[in-house]
């Protein structure tokens, strides 16, 4: 069933010991949604300035993309440049232009209304919560959220963690969010917060979800693959989510095994976008890719 | 088949976020035995001084752990005091004493001859390498080492690894002894470096095996357990290698799906170990306990 997925659409300058690119098509809303759209139906809620030609519009479209909630607005498109010189796990971002984002009102088009899977990138919260309170009809939300949100406007953030099912951070975020150290008693913290599973993505070592089943507290764990060469770790937490989310929606029961299965789909799409730069492995996939990539998660992981 | 282990029989003084203990029995030799006595015969090798008396022998006896091979010399028992108050995945040392150790002169027991499966903990390389020499009849060599010798004693550990089938580190000293940051490609210098079986353990997000199947590169991950309560982290790695290479040495063969269990083993044997200070949940653990340890590893990580 389709998700509707509100985010940013940008411009990324990227820098990794593998290269750069130069304002290559970036924004969470982005790479989440080339990752779902290999399981589900994706509408897309942005913001574009008039720099966003048929050449972007097109990346969206080759994978059936619908584009019709993102509004043109006069200006230039968010703008993000950063480098992982030193660290592959972490950017260091060397300018953000919010550009047209700054005034980012998101509108629901009719057409999206009857969505029933909703994803809140990582967006300022209000407007996490102005989407979610105007599709009231949803019936899996998921979210994400960063440091910056955590730190500076928590009050917002509780907000939308009340209308939360599911919420996906890494570590670092978890544990500030929670004060708390301990993984296992972070979780439970945020859980209380109101998401009932909670994805903590852990970089190249994976990510962990803990989840509820049959009113017991449940864990299930998915590797980070090993490669040889990390290319650029733009959007391999948002193609993660795509994968996560976008088989979770094509599911007709969103089952505990489901749940596992979706964790390694997540893995799967993310350990995918980091072998090139930015959208350009995600955008050209092959489904058989996907399936080859599952198969050797499994075997990395499998006794048998 | 019997395992024969060369390492360090010592005091610890410990203080993490649960608690102290002063002095209580610890060493490499020590958590590697009593872990791996669950599986396989073990016979150890090590010194101690006139205070380890029948009260540290009962902690071996009571696994039916071989100690003729413990030497006890005129003096103390080396003595560590650590802390792990701001990171549970580091210890801070405050003091280390080498006591009777600064003389240690590995002497094998003829008794311990026969044995077909060497365990060198972490130790100065010159006497890993003596007791590897001494002992050519073995089948398969597992070994550790630390920073300390990777940075300070570089050529003798070297020499050490050629006569390694397998080694266990830890992520910054696989990076650190190959030079090189991206974990895959540290495995496959350390691999060019003698040992074809590699067993890089990344703390509480478990553990990669890097080795060949069929003459071709294949990798393996067990996670760490999500734990509530780290009590005391001191020792983890010696369990992880005790339950890994304990599990292997009772195998008629060591197949790749016997690596993988004993991969199991290994994070089994690692997430027990710190659910209580020093040897306290080892020394004092039932067989059941480990089973039931392996079905939540399972659930944890298995699809179906």
């Amino acid at each position: 069933m389709a998700i509707t997925v509100v985010g940013s659409v940008a411009y990324d300058s990227i820098e990794t010991p593998s290269g750069k690119r130069d304002r290559c098509l970036g924004g969470a809303a982005t790479h989440f949604s080339l990752a779902a759209s290999f399981f589900t139906d994706v509408r897309v809620i942005a913001v574009v300035g008039e720099d966003f030609g048929p050449r972007q519009e097109a990346v969206f479209s080759k994978r059936n993309i619908d584009t019709r909630g993102i509004e043109r607005a006069p200006g230039k498109s968010f703008f993000w440049s950063g480098s992982y010189l030193d660290n592959l796990n972490e950017a260091k971002t060397h300018q953000t232009d919010l550009n047209v984002f700054a005034g980012f009102d998101p509108k629901i088009p009719a057409a999206y209304a009857d969505s029933r899977f909703l994803f809140l990138a990582n967006i300022d919260p209000v407007l996490q919560r102005r989407v979610r309170e105007a599709m009231p009809g949803v019936k899996l939300v998921a979210g994400d959220t960063m440091n910056y949100w955590i730190n500076d406007h928590k009050p917002a953030l509780l907000e939308v963690l009340k209308g939360l099912d599911i919420l996906l951070i890494n570590d670092t975020e978890a544990r500030t969010l929670a004060g708390e150290n301990n993984l296992v008693r972070a979780a439970r913290a945020i859980q209380a917060m109101g998401p009932e599973t909670l994805v903590i993505k852990h970089g190249e070592y994976g990510a962990s979800l803990f989840h509820k089943v049959d009113g017991r507290e449940s864990f299930f764990k998915v590797p980070g693959l090993p490669l040889h060469e990390v290319v650029d770790p733009t959007g391999a937490g948002d193609s993660f989510a795509g994968g996560f989310f976008g088989y979770l929606a094509a599911q007709e029961k969103q089952t505990p095994a489901a749940y596992r299965r979706a964790m390694f789909y997540g893995s799967v799409m993310g350990s995918l976008a980091v072998e090139r730069f930015g959208t350009e492995r995600i955008a050209n996939l092959d489904r058989a890719e996907i399936d080859t990539r599952f198969n050797l998660f499994r075997e990395l992981t499998h006794l048998d």
